[in-house]
């Protein structure tokens, strides 16, 4: 388990909202190119029960991805998420969902692999990377999970979020 | 291999029935997901190898799965076994089978890997977890394979049941 | 680079026939199932330039497998390597295999990973196991690779081969 | 990060021009076979962001594969690369390339992994191999990742790349 600090704690206790890039993070970042350019991902059942159980818990929970393509859409149908892709500029689309659909950031975690995540996640008050997103990603998280991109980012997440919440 | 107690032998001794998760313990949890909504798993060769000799010893097997899906319904029947799937509740999905197939718990085993196997899990005289199970879940269990899911735990398995028979 | 011994330099010196497991040697044992029953598996590039290489040196090169199905056959096909498949006792086959194309198998080497290679295995005069072979056969082989199964296995045997002809 | 010399600094502050292999470079070498004999490889998302951002700074890059196959031809197409494929000879195509191109050498850079990407590599400035190269073409290089084939090795170079120009 990752260390828990007294801070972490607080925004872990704080999270109501959880938004998920998917590539690198839902997925190995890795996309299997078929012959006529048809493209697949491989995706984590472990995440699927952790994004059910947190709807259980009441938490909102958006999938934002730069990608354009019918993956993201077919897996966040699987999924019941709401999912904003083809987003060339992820701090904007995160601030348009935000004000949309009424979230407060302020109670928001953000899970993002790579720099064009960096600004959509310093706008939320919880900032977790994956164990193999960038060093800049990295260093930006509150929390970095013991978990690589598409092996249970998500299901270590809700290990981590029971933890904090325990007592 | 794994360390042999004299109560993990006798409990593999007196296993005749074999119950399967499928997905984390016949595949690596992980699902490739195709832009037409499409699924598919990777299943392990050697597992194949293991189901077909636990037949040949006369023992019986069955998948228990919550997904409600194709695919674990073509490995059944490639590997010729019986498959519950569809399950939202495993633990009554296995009183069920096991009264409906005349099976008694006591000599047989549970392979699982998370939360959703737990209740079915404390049936079964013998709970076995995948290298990479929840902690939860290898906590419950009383034989923990090297493998990882997906990666020959049933094959480990048969290893293990072998050299419990030794001698 | 795996210890050269004496004994091995000479094995691998006298070789100029090489006859391949598929499932697990070529590929790294799993098995992608779809949902319409179909099956796929990963090959290795750098198994196709070895290949290639032991052909352009004048040697033999057969794939026996006990799954008959269709996928062997197109790799098989695309390798251009003749290919005994869906054999149920593979040291038959590769018995017939031997008579009918005139192989000595002193001069003969066997790349395999399981159970049901054993016996054909034994047949030969080299024996070969990928680094995740099953225990039996790694005690069985005169070479235990470096590399697991579809990870390059071939270009491994291809790199020693050559360094047992140096000088 | 990878040790940096006043050489590497030198020729990575002159690479305006990027060539990359395909298998092994942008893949992990492996392809994944369909039953009907069509291909798939696995590609990495980190890599299209490089590719994306050494073409803001106004690098030119291309790739070059000896497979002739329709896979490497969709991946170039969405990545806007141009695409030589088909190449029995690498090193007869590069200068094809850089002729045809008015590349000159002086300032290019090549990732390749295998036997057959070794003449080529020699004819540029600056060598690059995957962690996961071959003996042969790991000592050649210049500069060897720590990223293997296909899981982000252009995603490091372009890391390595920024280290290198900064100050």
């Amino acid at each position: 388990m990752v260390r828990m600090t007294a801070s972490l704690r607080k925004k872990l206790r704080a999270t109501t909202c959880w938004i998920y890039d998917f590539d690198g993070v839902m997925t190995d970042n890795r996309v299997l190119v078929l012959a006529d350019g048809g493209e697949a991902v491989f995706c984590h059942r472990g995440d699927g029960w952790a994004i059910k159980t947190f709807r259980e818990l009441g938490h909102r929970q958006f999938i934002l991805s730069t990608e354009e393509n019918p993956i993201v859409m077919r897996r966040a149908e699987k999924l019941r998420l709401p999912c904003l892709h083809g987003l060339a500029d992820k701090k904007a689309g995160l601030l348009q969902c935000a004000q949309k659909e009424n979230i407060d950031l302020r109670y928001a975690a953000y899970v993002g692999n790579d720099e064009n995540d960096r600004e959509a996640m310093r706008m939320v008050n919880l900032k977790i990377a994956p164990a193999d997103a960038s060093a800049d990603i990295r260093r930006l998280a509150d929390l970095t999970c013991r978990s690589k991109g598409g092996y249970g980012v998500l299901r270590e997440l809700l290990e981590i979020y029971r933890f904090a919440n325990e007592k």
